[in-house]
C-alpha cells in the first residue's frame, strides 16, 4: 500500500502568519488593542508616543531556512517593500551565511526544520549577533531557539520585539516571563490553520491517487518501493 | 509668510497599519495571544479548530478611496497576492463603483477623507451589501461609518470581522459592544506613528523651504498667493 505525503501544504498559511506576527509586533497591535478595550488609551503618554514604530518597507528581512515556507514568506515580505535575504546551507540561491544574515537583518524569521543541526541554533551568541532593535520571529518550532536566551535579549532591550507561534511542550506556563512582555506577540500554533490548507492537502493527495490509478508515478510517496 | 503642508506624509505608515489589522483580524492574533498568556490555549476546542482562517492570497481587497493612503495600501495588498479593486469618484483609475466593490470584495478597507459626501457612507445598507463572511477595515476615520450598523453586522455574523483604528470621540467606552468581540481588532489611532513619518515630514518641509529660498515655487503651500 503506497503512503502519500503532502509536503508544503501549509507553506502559504504559515507565511501569512509570519506576516501577521511581523506586523503585529512592529505596530504594537496586541498592546494597543488591550488599551482600547480597557479604556486606558490615554495615560501618562499618548498612544501615538507610546507605540512609535518603524516602517517595514525599506528594511531587511532575513529568512533562516529557504524551504517551502521560507519561499512563501520571501515573496510576501518583498511584496511589502522589504529587502529579503536568506541563509540555508542546502539552498543554492541562499544569499547569506547565518552570521552575515544575523548582522544584516532588521527582522530574523525562522523557517528551518528541527534537526540535530538546527536544534537550539539561536542561542545567546546568535541573539547578541543580531542588530540592536531587531525583531525575531519564529513560526516554525520553539526547539530552534534557546527560550531563556531570547527572553534575556528582549529584557536587555537588545531586541525590540518577538513574534512566536510555538512553545516547548505546546503551552507556555502562565508565569513565564514572555507572558508579561508588551513587545512580544504569542499565538497558539495556528499558523497552518486555514481552510485553504485543507483543500490544498486534499488536492495534492487526489492528484497522486489519480496518478497511481492511471499507472503513473505519484509525486509524493513515502514508500515508492511498493509501487515497483 | 508661506504656510507649508506635508500631504501624504503618513501614507506608508497607515498602509502598513492596514496590513497589520487585516492580518491580525484574519489570523485571530489578539484572541490567540490572550489565550497563550492566560494559559487557556487548550479548552473545549483546540486552537487549530477555534482559530480557523482563510488565506488572504487569492482573495479580493476593495479600497474605498484611492488617495495617497489607498495607493500605498494597493501595492502592499497586491504584494500579498490579493486582487485589489478600488472605488473613488475622483480617481480616473478606480475600477469599481462603491456598489460593485461592496458586492465583490472579501475585504473592504476605508481610505477616504471625511467630507459631507463620505460621512457615514457605510451604514446598514452598505454593510448588508458586503459579501457574507467579509472583513471591514477602517484605518481612516470612524465618521465614515455608522458604528451601530457595523456592530449589528458583526453580531449577526454577516461580517466575519473588523479592524478599527479610530473611534468617535477618540476613545471607546469600556462597555461598548465592540470591546467584547473576539473577531475585531481595535488599535488606538496609531496608524501614522512611525519614525519614518517624522523624517519624511521634515524632508518634505525642508525641500519646500529650499525651493522658496532659491526663488522657486514650493510644492505644498497652503497660501501660495503670499509668494506672488
Amino acid at each position: 500500500m503506497p503512503v502519500l505525503r503532502t509536503p508544503g501544504r501549509n507553506a502559504d498559511a504559515v507565511a501569512e502568519m509570519t506576516v501577521a506576527l511581523l506586523m503585529a509586533v512592529t505596530r504594537f497591535v496586541v498592546a494597543g488593542d488591550r488599551d482600547v478595550r480597557a479604556g486606558t488609551m490615554f495615560g501618562e503618554t499618548l498612544p501615538y508616543q507610546r507605540y512609535r514604530a518603524w516602517q517595514v518597507a525599506g528594511r531587511t528581512a532575513g529568512l533562516v531556512g529557504l524551504g517551502a515556507v521560507g519561499r512563501a514568506a520571501k515573496w510576501r515580505l518583498a511584496g511589502l517593500g522589504m529587502t529579503v535575504i536568506a541563509a540555508d546551507p542546502y539552498a543554492t540561491d541562499a544569499t547569506h551565511s547565518l552570521d552575515d544574515l544575523l548582522a544584516t537583518a532588521d527582522v530574523v524569521s525562522m523557517h528551518a526544520a528541527v534537526t540535530p543541526e538546527t536544534s537550539q541554533m539561536m542561542g545567546s551568541d546568535q541573539f547578541a549577533a543580531m542588530k540592536p532593535g531587531a525583531i525575531y520571529l519564529n513560526t516554525a518550532r520553539a526547539a530552534l531557539h534557546d527560550t531563556d536566551a531570547l527572553v534575556a535579549a528582549l529584557e536587555s532591550g537588545h531586541l525590540a520585539g518577538a513574534g512566536l507561534e510555538h512553545f516547548e511542550g505546546e503551552i507556555l506556563p502562565t508565569d513565564h516571563p514572555l507572558t508579561a512582555m508588551d513587545n512580544v506577540v504569542l499565538t497558539p500554533h495556528i499558523g497552518g490553520a486555514t481552510y485553504d490548507v485543507e483543500s490544498k492537502q486534499a488536492a495534492i493527495v487526489v492528484a497522486d491517487i489519480k496518478a497511481i490509478l492511471s499507472g503513473g508515478k505519484p509525486l509524493h510517496c513515502a514508500n515508492p518501493e511498493v509501487l515497483e
